[in-house]
């Protein structure tokens, strides 16, 4: 089968890599200006993998487009709105995309299937693939649990079926809603549990796991979807390699910012915790955790105050 | 208020030295011949902390449980039934007894609380303390959520109001029978967890924690309990503790049993596990990771075999 991958970064490269490897045949994309994309045009390589001779690579977006029927979206949530304004303007049909990211829109909440398909005219197919999984791993055989997701049982089906294999073990997601709000959340989760690691907290990461995933599911379940997909694969699931892993960017983010110590760039978190208490006024849901996260990041409050506080603080229920 | 805690190891010497520390008056029993009795009476100290002078060391039961109104049991899980045939020789009357102890009775799958009432002939009020927080971290002033529950609210609340301080934070349980399996089951979680660090398979650990909180779940539902109190700080807010830390034996357990090294002695998730398989029996209730655990354990299968079957054999739902 014909795979198209746009965007060459770590999640991005690693698709491409893993589609070829289970015998598609793809098309990688990156910026011609973009960094990741000049060191795979030189080296084929990057710090995480090499990509075989046959993964063709072009920065010729038209090219991508028209080599696929599959086509799947890895880049910079934030920029999804943008990118998919560019898509727009090439009349595509009959395509399925699949957006491998996890974030929503940071000014308006919005999921990101839903700014894709506001900026997309033309009838297409939308999925997802989340869940947990890190690169390092995946590239050295080590298996993991993922979930795809999409409006249509049929795509699901298809996308399972086409890119299942004993790395990647595949669930049905069955609440598009919930594992997108899951999948982004978590990296909320994350920056919260490197900042008590910073702290010296580590042992309030399970309070946060129990509180966390409680606080997400009540908004899954204003918002529409299903409360329970919050336990699932999609975001509890996804634990391990954002509330504890140190291949953990958000995680390592929170913990660098509360000990003052300098960062690479901004974590995804930083960014959908500010999507989440849009949607948190929008649907009047509480999220204190997001609160407390956000407090400490952009309103200089202290991160040991306010996570103290947070655990506690005098609640007598634990609303289950 | 006067405390007595029967059971001087690692968790009864701390319950001693907490109540002691927020003011209480407190009494300490071990057996005579107790290493860890002993090295108290001698050093007043374990390797976890040094008990005040105002705590008084008994062995003498009759004293220990004459002395007060409210008294915490640390026990081994497995002695709770021959120590409460014991008890209720002496003519108990008018005690609330506080169950500190995760486990359930091996041979028949019995919850402890159940255990307890059925050799207890009098009428005495029945708590469990159960939830997070390592001794360790705790006696550093490092705080923890936990939970009291208990078949009345009163004394639910009469407990979380003379126990709570700054160091732990109570939440009131509403479901004892949740919160004892819960309890009991997350060292079967954290035998696991070990045994997926000893292969090198680490990243499974967050499949672990979706599929296990579910598997667990479904027990308490058709036990009719509610399954979301697993999701709670009883279960899933112990899997820091127990599915990630250092200090979980349960963990450090099915770590070196894969890798074939020498464990001091048999984690309590060896015979929790044991007790769950009956109850998957009577409740007529797939644990597919309690059966992989015990497969590996008690029949000899091979634990990488086992454990990759789980995780990656053809479930399409996540079934939530």
């Amino acid at each position: 089968m014909k795979v198209t991958v746009l965007g060459c970064g770590r999640w991005g490269s690693f698709l491409a890599w893993y589609a070829n490897k289970i015998g598609h045949d793809v098309i990688l994309w990156g910026r011609e200006e973009s960094k990741n994309y000049q060191r795979l045009v030189h080296s084929r390589t990057n710090e995480y993998l090499q990509l075989p001779q046959n993964i063709h690579l072009t920065d010729r977006i038209a090219e991508a487009i028209e080599f696929a029927e599959i086509i799947f979206i890895a880049i910079s949530a934030q920029e999804l709105r943008g990118f998919a304004k560019l898509l727009n303007t090439m009349g595509i049909t009959n395509k399925i995309f699949v957006l491998c990211m996890k974030g929503l829109e940071m000014e308006s909440g919005e999921r990101l299937s839903q700014v894709f398909m506001e900026e997309i005219k033309s009838a297409v197919h939308l999925a997802i693939w989340v869940g947990p999984g890190h690169v390092q791993d995946f590239v050295k055989d080590i298996p993991n649990c993922m979930v795809i997701d999409s409006d249509h049982m049929n795509i699901t089906q298809l996308l399972v079926d086409s890119f299942g294999s004993e790395i990647i073990r595949f669930y049905y997601g069955q609440d598009l809603l919930g594992n997108e709000i899951g999948a982004a959340a978590k990296n909320v989760i994350g920056i919260a549990a490197g900042m008590l690691d910073g702290l010296g907290y580590t042992s309030l990461k399970g309070a946060l796991m129990a509180r966390g995933t409680k606080e997400i599911a009540r908004l899954v379940k204003a918002m529409g979807g299903n409360e329970l997909t919050i336990y699932g694969l999609g975001h509890l699931g996804d634990y391990e390699a954002t509330v504890f892993s140190n291949h953990s960017h958000n995680r390592r983010f929170g913990e660098a910012f509360v000990k003052k110590e300098p960062f690479e760039k901004l974590a995804e978190g930083v960014a959908t915790v500010k999507a989440l208490l849009q949607l948190s006024t929008i649907y009047n849901v509480e999220l204190p955790i997001c609160q407390a996260v956000h407090s400490v990041l952009s309103e200089g409050n202290d991160p040991k105050e306010q996570l103290i506080r947070l655990f506690m603080r005098p609640v007598k229920f634990e609303g289950i």
